[in-house]
């Protein structure tokens, strides 16, 4: 059963929205069916999977008959899910996973937070600490400070630069001017970024992705061509955990349930990172997106950098990484971040992409993660 | 493939507990695990279904790494769902339908919340408000509000009377004497109930269930004979969802979403609501059992109290309904309840009830939902 993508939608992604979480979901949900090239209705829809984080970002729960409402009366079935900033790679992973099985033929799956609905950052802050280990969250330890452990331990390990760090952020703010969804165009240098205040040691304000609101949504399929003449694969998925804690973990320089996620991907769609010509992944923090080169396949163990030095992942390069902009540049709303992944490699597999298209891009993958690598969702597309 | 529980716990739910909910949490998840006769291990769990309303209730997101750790270092899968107070239903709906369609051979299905993280009742019904449609949260509509409406409706139609609707809680109230894990042990009469503060007319606060923290656990079996000798199958299911506000129905007098839930069970196990010998219903106000008994086809429309003043549905006769207390007097910890109602009818048809066991219960159904009845998840099980 080879199940596919043949809608996507994403509102476009702010610093602070003025409308309400709903009807950001509202605009992703009917912006995905009026995508479907042949034409859907809500009639067709046999699951509805909503991806969101937390009611204090939005301030709504029990979202699905809502979303249900929006595509008229069915007798569609639903669920919210959420595994933090992987909820949205959770909720595509059960829909490819149920319509492969036959226990839905055509899903919905649609991705929302509204994370200025905290008043302050510091307020947000604390909310995204609810998803860390327990233990953490009583140590009053936040995701940046989590990640800055594991930056110091790579840096340590590998000599490994703040520089290195902030080359990530310089090419992810150089894609998003060139994505009209992005919440914050804005060409960043190198100096800009080691000049950006530290928020926690080594990583500075540059180093972190948005707080931000949004709204994502697609249509997967077990029957695509019914939809559309051009669906996109997904070829094959993972999704793979780890501890909740890093204090928990032998080695933290690695994110393990990256590199489990994606070797499921890779044997089931029996395709590898060589294969792929364009990657989104989770860099929440720039840390991040090079150990994700290093999980993923792209690059040796330490050697993430080379490939910004050497140019491979920049757009235009032999392996763009988060042409869109990644969650640094677009904006990482987190119920919607992975369902907008899915969304951007449908664009670019369909050549749909704009000023920011990869050319040549047949294949894609994503890379969703929550917490600091408690969940990741991984998932191979092919058009 | 019949699928079965091998095993199930609860903790006591208690209306102001004096621990953390992760520590809720891990308890469901050590007490399920050890309940399994045959012996299981973690390494056997492949799939972690964790159901939670709100981290307003609790504090903790991003939950299934954790509930994964308890279980030591596996490969299992996860999602944390949430369908407001049906979360446990539409997580073994899930749990289910996955292991049925091969997705999952064991499955740990857990659901806590400990809605005393609010510091008082309305804070609580702030946050469970949020599980109202839009509208109705701007209205500042809280449940009990809207179920008072729906009270109003049904009394206008069929002559029922306040004091049908407290037949309900002091025959719950009475029931939940012999359950040790209730909440409230506590005898209510008819004078009591009627007694009561208004909350909203014609609502009275023992119309009304109990804010209360919770957890409970179930393993969800694709081999149950490998795990215990005395498995309790889930013979079918049904999940269904209706429009997220009262004011968008034609008539607000029934449940409509239970009624088709109810039937998709029916179709799937081949069973009836005659067949059963125990039900366990989400009495969350008491105008809301009396509906459930028409909406499974126990009473015509309209009829409802006579079963409780002809004794049928008491402890003891025909058809006992909500032997444990139900939501009234056990309590209703928001993303335990429909776990903590497939756990009683687990031990109802193994005969572990106690002091609270039904003779010869064989066949039993519960019925969980959220909302206004937005979403319903009803199961038939059979021993």
């Amino acid at each position: 059963m080879r199940v596919g993508i043949v809608g996507a939608y994403s509102t476009g992604y702010e610093l602070r929205s003025e409308r309400e979480a709903w009807e950001l979901l509202e605009e992703a949900v009917r912006g995905a069916l009026n995508s479907v090239e042949k034409g859907i209705s809500g009639e067709d829809i046999d699951l509805v999977i909503v991806s969101n984080f937390s009611d204090r970002f939005g301030g709504i729960l029990h979202t699905v008959p809502y979303a249900l409402s929006l595509l008229g009366r069915t007798s569609a079935k639903g669920v919210r899910v959420e595994n933090a900033c992987a909820s949205g790679g959770t909720a595509l992973y059960l829909a490819w996973s149920m319509a492969r099985a036959g226990l839905a033929r055509n899903v919905l799956v649609v991705g929302f937070e509204k994370m200025s609905h905290q008043p302050t950052a510091a307020e947000a802050n604390e909310v995204l600490m609810a998803a860390g280990h327990p233990e953490e969250i009583l140590a009053g330890a936040p995701f940046v400070s989590l990640y800055a452990m594991i930056a110091k331990a790579y840096m340590d390990r590998y000599g490994a630069t703040e520089e290195d760090l902030a080359l990530v952020a310089v090419k992810n703010h150089e894609n998003g001017l060139r994505n009209p969804l992005a919440a914050m165009r804005r060409k960043v240098t190198v100096e800009d970024v080691l000049k950006s205040p530290y928020v926690s040691w080594p990583l500075k304000l540059y180093d972190s992705s948005l707080i931000s609101d949004g709204a994502a949504a697609v249509v997967v399929s077990a029957e695509p061509r019914r939809f559309t003449d051009a669906p996109v694969y997904i070829e094959g998925m993972g999704l793979a955990h780890d501890t909740p804690g890093i204090f928990e973990r032998p080695d933290i320089t690695e994110l393990r349930a990256m590199r489990f996620a994606a070797e499921e991907a890779f044997r089931i769609s029996g395709l590898g990172v060589k294969d792929v010509h364009i990657l989104e992944v989770h860099d929440a923090f720039t840390i991040a997106e090079l150990i994700a080169y290093e999980m993923l396949g792209l690059a040796k163990r330490g050697e993430a950098a080379k490939l910004l030095r050497e140019g491979i992942v920049m757009f235009g390069g032999e392996k763009p990484v988060n042409p869109s902009g990644g969650l640094k540049s677009k904006g990482h709303p987190i119920g919607a971040t992975g369902v907008g992944m899915a969304a951007e490699i449908f664009w670019q597999l369909r050549g749909e992409a704009g000023s920011r298209q990869v050319e040549g891009a047949e294949r894609g993958l994503m890379e969703n993660h929550g917490g600091t690598g408690g969940t990741v969702a991984v998932a191979v597309f092919s058009r």
